[in-house]
């Protein structure tokens, strides 16, 4: 028998504030960090499971202490049982009755439970010797369901429907993998846009976009108007006509605001609105979306579990879908959220960036590309080139396209003598 | 100048999971904690300012860390220039950047931060030599409105529209806080109904609170329909006809569940049902509320912020608002939450029980007949007969009333040797 014998835990930031990388309307000055954990157990193999929860400096270490409550429900139980029924896992973890209640199913505690989930399919992943994106889309529908936590979306999702959808998308698996293996998987950027650029760098980050051949970029909006205008019509002007252009606002306007707001942007052909008002306020987003239309909502980065996004669908409160590896409870929150998405025929276009994201979010797009959706049509994920040599595994991003990864395990895995020089404190 | 000089932290659990107090279809064996918190200042007056979270066992901890992680705003600050513009602390504390990113405006970061507003508003009443509720009911509209954020809330409520409420409350202040002081404000008591105890128990507690004046009980409900049936034929034989029942399901079903089962529920003739499912779901209680008419629902104790309250609001999802005192972003919050249910014409009762909430809630409750609703009518606070010998000024409830409190204070502060005893670890 194989046991975990270790839940460990480091508080990391990498100092990104120095630089203005990452600056947005409501983020200025974020530290890009990690609260971070492995798994150890006794088995010969030396296998560890590594995870971790994206943050944005003050407060990793909270986030780091919510990581660590869950160590007793997981130090000392035998790995192979637990790694064979992470579906049982995950229900054990966020329905701890006690932990629960401070969400419940959301902010820290919520997400607490998705690093260690997360470490948990890390692990599972090397020791089948797969990359998780092939991992998961060698199950069947019956096992990819057992993943899945139905409580709260059988209104808009049941069990027998999410295994049609995974059943409909069994024929063409082998195709598409080949395909994604041959030809990776689309990605858009947003290295060109953040707030704290200055004119010559924001034309000329937008050039090395279009060469290095993006599709679409994103450019941070919402401090100023005039600012944004100028900036985009620069950004426009440079990209030319054939290059698509989303604006992020980053929760920072009223619904009314946000309309009125991306009216005056939408001469620069926009390609998608992303988190014009809170990201709590499903009833906002829909007016937003009738508002603004035909420009589409994107949302999702912050959206805290899968019962917010069922009701984005439902109200029609989005029209990308931008799920995030380390906001919900881990794989098993975002398959559902995979699933629903492809229930209302939703296009997803995961939130990446910051620390790992990258490395973490492209298994799941591929896997759903391979097992779920089926297509990779208007679905692309985030790509920012920050921070991704600090990992074991970095992403490979060629031609404006991420390329399948094929060592073993999740993604997640920072090197050692980065942890050790950023560890905080 | 006085200056705050600590912001010192507790974690105080205690066993109520050996007695199932508290057990519900969700909570089957809280062990009822307060992550505590006092700030203390270097004024000679030895005034200090105490709050907490309300939890239920473990994760106390995560949440004690998160309030401490809110110490670099306070500690060494002119303490007269912060309770002065206690608006403005607020949003410095909700809208830090970086720990922002950890909810935002949810879960364990931001219930740290309305444990520090409170305990802030509890040294600002001690220093006036108030009890809060009195302190608020005393400010003007414009410095009422100046607490509040009105950020996410204008489609539904703005600055303007708040004012008015406020406007239209002044006129008969002084004759409620005098009808107030007289007769109190009334109680619901929720004693009688934990799913833990037995029949007889049911039927000695129902007794008792029809003895004592309660002109409504509650009931847990959700785990078995048999015996939910069972329990509300003793209740209501027990309890007469006159005698309101609520019935709290715990956030423990779907949509269609919850319609089906209240269905087989309404003939005992129900005051409201209670968290029908997730606090998240608005959607899902917008169709259980059309499902279950003319039954109310009731929500709030686990909706996250102002955000969510209005949506419920703008849905049609509850007709019962139940804020809480620790959930959302202490009374600032609270007061926004309370604006918003008079803009609705929705009653709010408020959410008690646990540790210390009815001795922390009341003070809205009051302030909000005194100064913004100006009515009781459909209003109760709910009242558990737990834990209030642990603090300073515990709650006084008799003939089914909750009587105003006079000492000064927001109501919050445990005792000394509770603290002491109950300290976790």
């Amino acid at each position: 028998m194989t046991r975990i014998v270790a839940l460990d835990t480091s508080d990391v930031r990498f100092p990104t504030s120095l630089t203005l990388d990452g600056s947005d309307a409501m983020n200025p000055d974020p530290d890009y960090s990690a609260a971070y954990v492995r798994l150890r157990t006794d088995a010969p193999d030396g296998l560890e499971g590594h995870g971790f929860v994206f943050t944005i400096g003050r407060g990793n270490d909270v986030q780091v202490a919510a990581i660590r409550a869950l160590a007793p429900h997981l130090v000392g139980r035998d790995a192979e049982e637990l790694l064979a029924d992470l579906g049982g896992v995950w229900r054990e973890l966020v329905h701890d009755s006690q932990l629960r209640w401070l969400g419940p199913e959301k902010g820290v505690m919520h997400m607490a439970v998705g690093a260690v989930v997360n470490a948990l399919w890390d692990l599972k992943a090397k020791r089948a010797e797969r990359p998780l994106w092939k991992l998961l889309a060698a199950m069947s529908p019956e096992e990819l369901v057992d993943l899945v936590d139905f409580r709260y979306l059988t209104d808009a999702l049941t069990r027998e429907e999410a295994l049609e959808i995974l059943r409909a998308a069994e024929p063409g698996r082998a195709e598409r993998e080949a395909a994604l293996l041959a030809r990776g998987y689309p990605a858009y950027t947003t290295t060109p846009g953040w707030l704290g650029y200055d004119d010559a760098k924001l034309a000329r980050l937008c050039r090395e976009a279009v060469a290095d051949g993006f599709g679409q970029i994103k450019l941070k909006v919402g401090a100023d108007l005039g600012e944004d205008i100028r900036r985009m019509a620069i950004a426009r002007e440079v990209c030319g006509p054939d290059i698509r252009i989303a604006v992020d606002a980053n929760q920072r306007w009223e619904v009314d605001e946000a309309i009125g707001w991306v009216k005056e942007l939408e001469r620069f052909d926009l390609a998608w609105i992303e988190e014009p008002t809170s990201p709590d306020d499903v009833l906002g987003h829909a007016a937003i979306a009738r508002g603004v239309a035909p420009v589409p909502v994107a949302t999702g980065e912050h959206a805290a579990n899968r019962i917010m996004f069922k009701q984005f669908l439902q109200a029609g409160a989005l029209q990308v879908l931008q799920l995030d590896a380390t906001r919900v409870a881990g794989v098993n929150e975002n398959l559902a959220i995979l699933l629903l998405a492809a229930k209302f025929g939703v296009p997803v276009c995961p939130h990446a960036g910051g620390v790992g994201l990258c490395e973490v979010v492209q298994h799941l797009a591929m896997f759903d590309f391979v097992a779920v959706s089926g297509t990779t049509e208007n679905r692309m994920i985030e790509f920012v080139d920050h921070l991704h040599e600090h990992f074991v595994t970095p992403v490979e991003v060629t031609g404006g396209r991420y390329r399948a990864p094929k060592a073993p395990g999740a993604g997640a895995q920072l090197l050692e003598e980065s942890i050790v020089e950023y560890t905080h404190g």
